[in-house]
């Protein structure tokens, strides 16, 4: 008997983050969902576009709202690998996500329960809700694997 | 006798913070340059562009990467309008830029001097050089006759 997976978008995150290890790129995978649907996706690849701004959130991000053709996702979901950093949370704010379901924690450059903790700071402008922890093992062993290989 | 602008990148910046404003966008403009030549510019756009993080640094950044090849932008300064957000600035630390000149404060939405206070958190990973308040008399007129004309 098969069982179905039981987080299929972070499963698909997954993916795109081993794609974005095969290429080179720290492996960060992100989805974005609207009712169910998958209206966005990206790999991390600052490397590959040559642009700083690169991550797995602004690529499924961008992607979502120009599917979308609006610049807010409002009542969209984002599914990413690893805790965004200070500028994907930014982002993340500004899009309107509605909830962020994020893997493995990074102590380092988090912002959302690490760090500077965007969301909690007084002058954010919108504050998704957040769950944490989703398929933290699988991801964490993805990164893990990637930095082994490269020291 | 004609004197030159004392702050010619600043000047560029606000000439495309008012463009933005004629295409309805929050007037925001930003340069990036390099050894006194420009890289990169940006007009704030993410209605037009249908992109949550179209701001002007944003773009100014992602064009001069691309025109020096290199998703690191080290050595270059960033000129821009406004105190820049958290996105922003995140995306500044990525980016590894050298010195960052901003014209008018932010209270609500800057994430330089104010809110956050990004470039002070221990967990940051680059610190520019910051210079606030160049030219800000003119970037915050600006700013405050395109909110006074939309209310």
């Amino acid at each position: 008997m098969t069982h179905p997976v039981p987080f299929p978008h972070m499963a698909r995150a997954v993916e795109l983050a081993k794609a974005a290890a095969q290429d080179g790129e720290v492996p960060v995978g992100a989805v974005v969902v609207k009712d169910g649907r998958v209206v966005g996706e990206g790999a991390n690849a600052p490397r590959s576009h040559k642009d700083p701004t690169a991550h797995a959130e602004i690529i499924a991000m961008r992607a979502a709202a120009k599917a979308l053709g609006d610049e807010r996702l409002t009542g969209c979901d984002l599914w990413v690998t690893l805790e965004p950093c200070a500028m994907c949370a930014g982002a993340i704010a500004h899009a309107r996500i509605s909830r962020l379901y994020y893997a493995a924690d990074d102590p380092k450059g988090g912002a959302v329960d690490n760090g500077p903790r965007l969301f909690t700071q007084p002058t954010v402008h919108h504050q998704p809700e957040v769950y944490g922890g989703i398929m933290a093992t699988e991801a964490a062993a993805i990164l893990r694997e990637f930095f082994g290989e490269r020291r």
